[in-house]
This record gives C-alpha cells, sequence and structure tokens, in this order.
C-alpha cells in the first residue's frame, strides 16, 4: 500500500479552508476581471512588502536545512522566486504606475504584519520542517487559485488581471512549488501535528489575507495623534 | 530645557490607542466585576500561552542586549516575570479549577498567534531597542488600566477579578514597568520612528487581544474536515 | 537496574580530557599559589569578556528551552550567573587594580574567539540540549578543578589566588552546576552522541583556554601593519 | 578625491597576514605541486565539512540582507556558490577516490570548528555587515593566492592540483568574489573598525586553517577512553 505523502496529507486536512479561499471575492472577482481596480491595487502594494518579508523567510529557511541537499534546494527555490517572481512583480508594479520607492513606503495593514511574523517567527525559532510547511500555501494556493478558476481567466477581458494570474500557471511556478512540496514530503510524520498546525494556520493567514485587500484593511480606531 | 524621554514619547504617540484599551468593554467590565466568567476563562486560558511566548521573548531579548549592564537587567526582568507574575498565574489558573496541562493544551486564537508571532519576530530579527519596545506595552497598558480603573475595581464585588487585578497595583510590578522603560529610555532617538512603529504595533495587538477575549474568538470558517 | 544519567555519561565520555585539565600548570600553579601573577591578569582580562558572552550565551538558552520549566530555570541559572559570579568578578577586577572599562577594552585572543563562537554558535544553531551540553563544561569543570585542588588551595599562601578560587567551593556555586546537570539529564539518549560532540568540544576548548592564559597567547605573526 | 572602498582599506590593513597566507608551506608546495598528497586529502575532506557550514552562513546573510536588492544579491551569492564551487568540490572528491558520505562522516578538526562557529556567530549575531566582512577573506584570499602563484601553477606538472587551482582564477569566480566586495562596500564607514575585526580575525583563522592541514591537525591530548 502506498504511503500519503506529507504534501497530501496537508492539502487534505486543509481542504475546507482552501475551498473558502478558492470563493473568496476578491479571488472570484479577480479571476473574472471585475474586481475594483482600486481594491488590487491596494493588494499589490501590500504584496511587495510581504514578498519581501517572504524572501528573508526564504533565506533563514535556507540556513536551516539540515542536509547540504537541501540547503542547495532551498537556496534554489529562494533565488529563482527572488529573480523571477520578485523582479516580475516589479515590472507589475511600474504597469500600474507606481515606483518601488512607493511600494516600500507603504505601511504594512495589520494582517499583513501578523502573518508575516508568523512566518519569519515560524522559521527562525521552530524546525526547518515546521517553517517549510508555514511556507508553503502561500505559494501552492496561488497555483491552485489559478488552476480552479482557469476557464474564468480564459473569458475575462481583462488584460492587466489575466497577466498578473498567468504567472502561476507557468510551468517554472509549477516546479517551484513542486520542489517545495518534494522537499516536505522528507519531513518525519512523526512531526505531523506541527506541521499540520502550521500548515493550517498559514493556510488561514491566507485567507484573512484576501479579506484584507478586499476591504482595503484599516485600522479600526481612528488615530488621530498618530 | 529636558528632552522628553523615548518612553513619554512613545506613551504619547500611542495615547489615542491606550485610550480605547482603557474604554474596551472586556476591560470595564472586568474592573466593574461584572465581565462574565466565560469570557474571563477563555482569556486566562489564551493567556498561559501567550505568558510563556513573552518569556521566551524575554530570554531572545536578553540574549540581544548591548552592554553587559542591559544584559544583567534584562535577565533580571526576564526573571522577575518567570518567577512572580507567572507564579503567579499558575496559581490563579488552579483557582479558576484549571490545571497547568490544560493551560498548554488550549489552542492559541489566531490573534494570540499575530501578537506572539510579533513579539518573536521583532525581538528574534531587528534590533534589542525595537525588540524592547514591542515588548513594553503589554506590561505597561496592564499598569496604566489598574491605575485608571482603580476606583471601579474597590468597588467591585468580584473577588476573582479583584484579586486578577491587584497584581498590577503593587510595588514589584511598578518596578518592573519601570525597569523596562528605564532600559528603553537609553536607546537612541535617531531610531525613533522604528520604536514608535513597533511600540504602535504592538499596542494595536493589546486591543485587538481584548476583543479577541470579549468575543471568545474562533475561526471565522466552519472547518468540517480539521 | 538504574539507568546512567546523561550528565554522568558526558563526564565519564570526556574523564581524559579532564584529567589533562586538573593538571594543567595553569591550573596546579593557580592553586598552589605559585602561578605568576601576570600570567594571572592576562586570564582574569580575558575571563571578564569570555563571561560576557557566556552571559548572552545563557540568554540564548532561556529563549531556547521547550518548556516553560525548563525557561524559568534556564532563566534562574543566567540571572544567578549575571548577579552572582558575574559581579563577584568585577569586585575582583577591581582588587587587581583594573576598572571594568579595561577589562571591556581588552581584545580577546584568537582561542578565545573561537571558544565564545562555539558557544554562541552552537546555542543558536543547535538544539537546546546541546547547547546546553557544550555550556556544562565551563561551569562543571571549575567546580571539579577547585575540588581536585583543594589541599593545595588550603596549604598555599596566596590569598588572591585562596580568594578567587574558594567561589568554586561554596554551596551557591555547587548549586548552580547542579541545576546545570538536572536539567541536562533531560534530554533524549536518542540524542546522546551529539551531546556528546558538544560536551567533549567544549572540553577541548577548556584545555586549549588554559594554555592561552598560560603562554598568555599572542597571535603567531608578527603583524606590523596592522 | 576619491574615497577609499571599504574592501579596499581591509585589504589593506589585512596585508601583513595575507602575505603570510601566500607564503604559506602548504599554499607554495600546492601550487608548485610539490604537496604530499596525504596532506591534501586531509584538507579536501576537512574543507567539505567547511563548505557546507559557509553555505548555511550564506543562507543567514541572505536573511539579514538590509534592502531586496542586497538579499537578492546574497541570494545570488549563495546559489552561485552551491551551484558552482560547491558541485565541482562533489566531482573533485570523487576524482580523489573519496564518496560524499566519506566526506560527511570526517569529524572537523578543532581549527575548523573554530573558524565554522565564528562565521556562524558572527553573521548570527553581530550585524549584515560585520557578516559579511567576516565571511570575505576566504573567497577573497583563493582568489589572490591563485593569482600570487599563477606562474608557479603553470609550471607544476600536478595536473590534480593544477585543477583544482584553476577554479579560482576562472572569471566566474572572480564575479562571485567582485559581488562581495561590491556589497560590502556599501556599509558604512562609521562601523569601520568592527568591520575591520571581523576581517582580520578571519584572516587569521584562514592561516590557522592552512597550518592546520599542513600539519594534519589532530587533538593534543591522547584520548584513550574517548
Amino acid at each position: 500500500m502506498k504511503k500519503t505523502k506529507i504534501s497530501e496529507r496537508l492539502r487534505k486536512d486543509a481542504d475546507s479552508i482552501w475551498k473558502e479561499i478558492f470563493n473568496h471575492p476578491f479571488v472570484v472577482e479577480l479571476y473574472k476581471g471585475t474586481l475594483p481596480i482600486e481594491k488590487f491595487k491596494f493588494y499589490v502594494l501590500q504584496d511587495y512588502n510581504y514578498l519581501a518579508t517572504n524572501m528573508k523567510n526564504l533565506g533563514i529557511l535556507s540556513s536551516k536545512a539540515e542536509s547540504v541537499e537541501a540547503m542547495r534546494e532551498m537556496l534554489e527555490i529562494a533565488h529563482l522566486e527572488a529573480t523571477s517572481e520578485f523582479e516580475s512583480y516589479e515590472k507589475f508594479l511600474k504597469n500600474l504606475g507606481y515606483t518601488i520607492e512607493d511600494a516600500i513606503r507603504i505601511k504594512p495593514t495589520q494582517t499583513n504584519i501578523s502573518y508575516a511574523s508568523f512566518l519569519l517567527a515560524t522559521s527562525s525559532l521552530k524546525t526547518f520542517w515546521e517553517g517549510l510547511a508555514a511556507t508553503l500555501p502561500c505559494f501552492w494556493t496561488y497555483e491552485e487559485i489559478a488552476e480552479f478558476h482557469k476557464d474564468k481567466l480564459n473569458e475575462s477581458k481583462n488584460s492587466l488581471y489575466f497577466e498578473w494570474a498567468s504567472v502561476y500557471l507557468t510551468e517554472p511556478y509549477h516546479d517551484l512549488v513542486n520542489k517545495m512540496k518534494g522537499l516536505l514530503d522528507n519531513a518525519s510524520n512523526i512531526e505531523y501535528e506541527k506541521l499540520k498546525e502550521a500548515f493550517i494556520t498559514a493556510s488561514k493567514y491566507e485567507y484573512m489575507y484576501w479579506s484584507m485587500a478586499y476591504d482595503m484593511e484599516e485600522w479600526l480606531i481612528p488615530l488621530k495623534q498618530e
């Protein structure tokens, strides 16, 4: 009998959350092409900040991998992310009329800070495997979202959103996600509960992140003196 | 002309948030003695988890202090927290009918995870001073809350809440807070904007934390498969 | 059949190195009272630097302890070290005619840097248990050295060295060492080889450290341009 | 007047040590082709361990770089090192009749542990710039050694050593070193003394490392029971 891979177990255990993510109004409207542009701009600016943190996160994970082989793979993943996804993001910012400095200057929302802190604290202070399990949902949900809404995307007339989304349907992006899944499959099943905790928590943050963007989250209290 | 201390500047810049904290329904009802007991129990169990994380946080800060003198003071603070506030918490848990194991077993809410991750990521990856600025609001707001609601507390007939709250009016607790403020006052004003960011963000988490307890926060999505 | 404690196994496995340490000329002459004072001064100044690093090391370990109980004990140990051994060292420096600033200004030797780096890298990047196993030999050998040479010490006419050494025969110092041993005994035997590696390597550094002091180590190359 | 680059200042301040390195018997005999093969094998096996640690070190540095740009460059460097120098090393091991497992199994010498610990402790606990300054001498001295002994190498009949050494004369290797120097030149001159300390200390370790290999370092004490 074939043993279930850890990544498959995690995927299954997070399924109800992932379904909510797929059907999140931000996601649906984005792939349909009907999402108000100001919500999208809000998202993109916040996401630049998030991606910078995630690059740091991948650096930390690279330094914690237990074997030379795993370290090399993590560096490969981090390098790929830094040079491909990240650079395409910078081009994209320019298309929206922003400079990178604009993006750097944007204050992260409380939800953004929470998710980023969770990733950094997990990769810094927990095991390599827990850090990897926390990092995976971001990459993986984007791949599945794109797959789930592929038909909508092809019918969409919104070339801006089309361009943004189509990255997640490319071969290099699939490779990136597969590399991470493959690496995580080497974790020990004994640690499964901890991996699940990290994976589920990160999946919840993914959902909250889309809500943050859809609601263009501001801080609840009018801060006159700040 | 006397220069304003860094802790005073921070306190002033966070004033609008702190006022909201003082008037948060959880806080007000707690000091009045009218808070429903199940909300309080929810809070106390979550807080045990938070305090354990905060102890780790104080350990990290102890290791990052730049001078021998500052390191010794941080160890003093961490040790005080570990032996006094924390131990009294454990006694308190028992009064509520819980074992420490109950408290350890409780899953932290997403807000709890967010706040704790923010503290750990800041103290691990930013400067000692930013870590300290992030850590201070938790200790300091509790002191000011108790001072702000002292009259309500004295009129309260709720001996359980009275006992819990009166810790924050004691001399040793004032000393603890003053030690932390005094240490932070040694930071450089050049770094003020970063310190402020940490202090304000932590203050916001304090507010969210009370809301989490008042709402007995559950995760927004019905997770059937989890 | 009683199981051998981890600390006892480690002690036995390091026995040949520890015997060399007990018989190191610096140690023997120190307890006899015949050690040239300039060698002792060299040692004390280097050691202030080492102790400051070790305090940082204990802070790191405090933040890595896995249970609340272990964290509290590590903070207790770190706090004890910071307030008792360290403060007595500062008094001692003054007796020798040095200010603390003199001690801070002293450049650590390459051996000192090596040992301190080993402790910090181990506690930062390996498990809590490996960090603790690396930290123990410093504390423990000083206790056994004092015990081993107790008779010599009592016959010694050198009140300066007598004062320095007698700290390691006191009850509080025994308690400190016992606390650390007791904590390490909670480690898992499965990890024994890694613990042994850390413990043996640290024991070797202890030997090298005494040699460094006896030889008043300077850097091997005449550095004209530096 | 042109300002001296930080990397040039460091290079000049370390010149006397670097001259000793260039003339170290291991280095000279290696480039002449007369180095006894057992010394070379000893070196190569130790170095595999060192390179693995250095990859971890580069991962840590990647996570600490302060700007997105610097992070990306560090990941580029780390990735280059992991895929080019490191992979060529693995091929080289095989040429010498070793498997990678042989190399992994080799216990690092005390000098190797010291140097590796110094790099890891510096990059983990000091600033990004100090970590980078500590990391540079290893890469840079190898480049200058190869340049310094180029003529000897060309006359050498030893094809094994020729192959090993010629990597350090290639364009990609020059690029790697130049990238690191260029990155370090962005550091602030205010921090120069700390950078110098890290750079000089690492240069000394480089010298000690060659001595370790030439002497085929064993531990000074006969360890019967170990």
